[in-house]
């Protein structure tokens, strides 16, 4: 395609992009699609010759846009927020556009450099001390699989350079609370410790992990010659929006050595709020953190940040350095092959650099400050009707939710939560997130799509109250 | 930003990429900032209040463009092509626009189907047979590490749902040639083998793996009681472009149950031509496979490409279900999240979609057609002068050069090519990349960007020899 093409099928592109934009309240949140209906309707081979790029324009209405789940729908309340700003696509475009790649800092400094001053624009915003790099990565998995590989590199002094995990003798071990996200165990399945040496933390009251029972597992291990090796907290679990007490889970790691990851993946954009940074009051005393821009603050996915208070150990477990990669420069300069998994890099600091010029620190404060209020007030709602129960603290944004109807309760509540949710997301005016809390299915509310306002809010509510009834 | 704001800006967006891959052959190919340059010229503190986005486009011109190396120059023949094509950028920009999420099959069905298709028609451009399944990946370092830790979990019978690599007796040992990528060691550390579980094998005239050494190191390693886990298997090394014998790895695999992974990043592409395949005759008997089409094929970064021939355990090592990414459906649909590290999932299928449609496969063969041509009429220049050597067999689009003044050899004849290398790059009118060769420096040539045509390589040509005679 030559530019002049791109030019005008360009045009067309953002024009499709900016419509979909301004009809995505119109279409149903979620796809009706029935599993195999996209592939149905797709060639099984692929064109030997050229087809016209108006032939792929036309495929988006007809086989694309129903087969999505609409996450920037100011109904979409699923999951998490996961906000695509127009300012932050523009970034990205840039950045696909240019299509330079960061190998090393001399294939295109400006990426680096760029990428250096946001993720320290982003360290300031969210209240964290000088005391912290970050880079950019694409998930939280990431990130959280990276932290537990360099702790369990600290802990077993560097094993990766003789005999790896096989060559230790007392097992490192790793916690983290009942509820800390799916990631977690996976990263610390991923990396080697095994499962027998993952230890699940109680949670209290509130679903936050129970510091005290953390430290007797570590005495636990450490008397029957296991070794204490990491610990994930989480600030503001998945289901419920729990933050682990970070001050007291610091001095545990602090007694024992432990590495403290600390994963905010969602909660993270809400510590532009120093209102809401007493959260994860402690957090310095950890030592890696993963917060996700792609999330609730608006950077078009993938954005996830990974900052930690020791960036030589982090280079000396990831670092390679192969004659093709090395430059002149290499001891006055960063790399960021070496923060990480990936050797090749996108220029992402482009989407989050937009966003926060396009949006200033204050435009997007009043925003999160928006889809706080607007969390409230549902919650208002609902705990003045009597068979509708709030189920945990509003953090944040979401909502933990469930109708109980007099006599409903077991195996017929399950039913009747999981029926009513699905016919909620069937319906097309909303999507929310069935869950499981203490055994027993429930309904999360994550509010905070870009488009949100007071009155799609309202209109969930109708809609909850319409199908919780329609039993 | 508004939809309507977004059209406008967006077209402004559009224009500046297209002005920039028109005026891309005019700018200097490598960046001549010095480090710290870029980020010198930016704020140190992020905008409290919004600034235009006219702000951002005025610094694209300023301060971006000048601190990048331009991967999309005609021009650029370092590292490998990066090709951003830009039929495939504008699926990128789809992509972004809608902002969907791949957590689940259901949290947006299109873009999972829509993968499962192009990834099948990847497979039969490439010659694969039906036995393979793939998915999309970021990087090749990121599928490598993937495909180590599943060797990793088929030798040790799934340690991690026990003690991990903590719980094994006998060391697991992974196999790779001297000439694998410094990926491959990378994963191999990252999964926990450890270096002493790391056998280098030695490579042939041609640096291929030696397949003989192979059998006689996994020899080794059992009558040491080490229990050989994986080989790598590189199909077009880095530095020279080297295929090894897959045939006969694959037999010393069979034989002792080794796991055979199959790095064909940058050659992958390639197989899209029948005439290349007997280049990795034997890759049917591989276990997983990646290939990048970012690089010489096109697909903008990033895009990689991971096939496997037992999804089953792939899905059984990465796999994780809490209740709030289950649906209804899964045990009808492929949740693709179960096929790698991250959770989280981009619409990448669309800048693949819209890049094999748009250019029809016979397209994409007449492009790579016509840089295999021009490294073989360059190579044919470079043999008619008598300083001048090729260092390797020109198996695909790179050479391996030395400009060998008679008399110069040892430690001057390397401060002779890097210097004459240097002054390529400073000069802007070309960029090449110095690399290690038994030892020596020497220039690695890399044809193939969307631009280059046969003038492009000439003028190279001539800015080699003069180069090299400025000393």
């Amino acid at each position: 395609m030559t530019p002049e093409e791109f030019r005008r099928l360009g045009h067309r592109v953002v024009d499709w992009v900016a419509d979909y934009r301004e009809r995505v309240a119109s279409l149903p949140v979620m796809s009706r699609v029935a599993p195999g209906g996209i592939k149905a309707t797709l060639p099984t081979s692929p064109p030997v010759a050229p087809e016209g790029f108006e032939a792929i324009l036309a495929d988006l209405d007809r086989v694309v846009v129903p087969g999505l789940s609409h996450w920037q729908h100011p109904r979409f309340f699923g999951y998490f927020p996961s906000n695509g700003e127009l300012s932050s696509v523009l970034g990205d475009y840039l950045s696909t556009g240019l299509g330079v790649l960061g190998l090393s800092w001399q294939s295109s400094p400006a990426l680096t450099e760029v990428e250096e001053v946001v993720t320290d624009w982003m360290r300031q915003m969210v209240g964290l001390s000088q005391a912290w790099s970050g880079v950019i990565s694409d998930t939280a998995s990431s990130c959280t699989l990276v932290a537990l590989i360099c702790a369990r590199e600290r802990a077993s002094r560097f094993s990766l350079a003789r005999g790896g995990l096989q060559g230790e003798v007392a097992p490192l071990v790793v916690y983290a609370s009942a509820q800390s996200h799916s990631s977690v165990e996976k990263a610390a399945l991923l990396a080697g410790f095994g499962r027998e040496n993952l230890r699940v933390i109680p949670t209290d009251a509130v679903r936050a992990m129970d510091a005290v029972a953390l430290a007797q597992a570590v005495r636990d291990d450490l008397a029957a010659g296991r070794k204490p090796c990491a610990v994930v907290a989480t600030s503001g679990t998945t289901t419920t929006t729990a933050f682990d007490p970070l001050d007291a889970i610091v001095a545990v790691a602090a007694e024992h050595g432990l590495w403290l990851h600390v994963d905010a993946a969602m909660a993270g954009s809400a510590m532009i709020l120093p209102e809401c940074r007493h959260l994860w009051a402690g957090v310095e005393g950890a030592d890696s953190l993963v917060f996700n821009p792609h999330k609730w603050l608006g950077a078009a996915f993938d954005c996830s940040l990974y900052y930690v208070r020791d960036p030589e150990h982090l280079v000396r477990v990831m670092s390679t350095n192969p004659s093709y990669l090395q430059s002149g420069v290499d001891d006055r300069v960063k790399n960021l092959r070496d923060w990480g998994v990936p050797l090749g890099r996108r220029f992402r600091a482009l989407k989050l650099w937009c966003l926060v010029r396009e949006q200033g620190v204050e435009g997007l404060q009043r925003r999160l400050r928006r889809d706080l209020e607007n969390a409230r007030w549902l919650e208002e709602q609902v705990r003045r009707e009597p068979a509708w129960r709030v189920l945990a603290p509003v953090a944040l944004q979401t909502l933990c939710l469930r109708h109980e109807p007099p006599g409903l309760e077991g195996d017929e509540l399950d039913r009747h939560t999981l029926d009513w949710a699905g016919r909620v997301n069937a319906s097309g005016e909303a999507y929310v997130t069935p869950a499981l809390l203490d055994g027993r299915w429930m309904v999360r509310i994550s509010i905070g799509a870009l488009l949100t306002g007071r009155e799609h809010v309202a209109a969930l509510w109708e809609t909850l109250r319409r199908d919780a009834s329609a039993a």
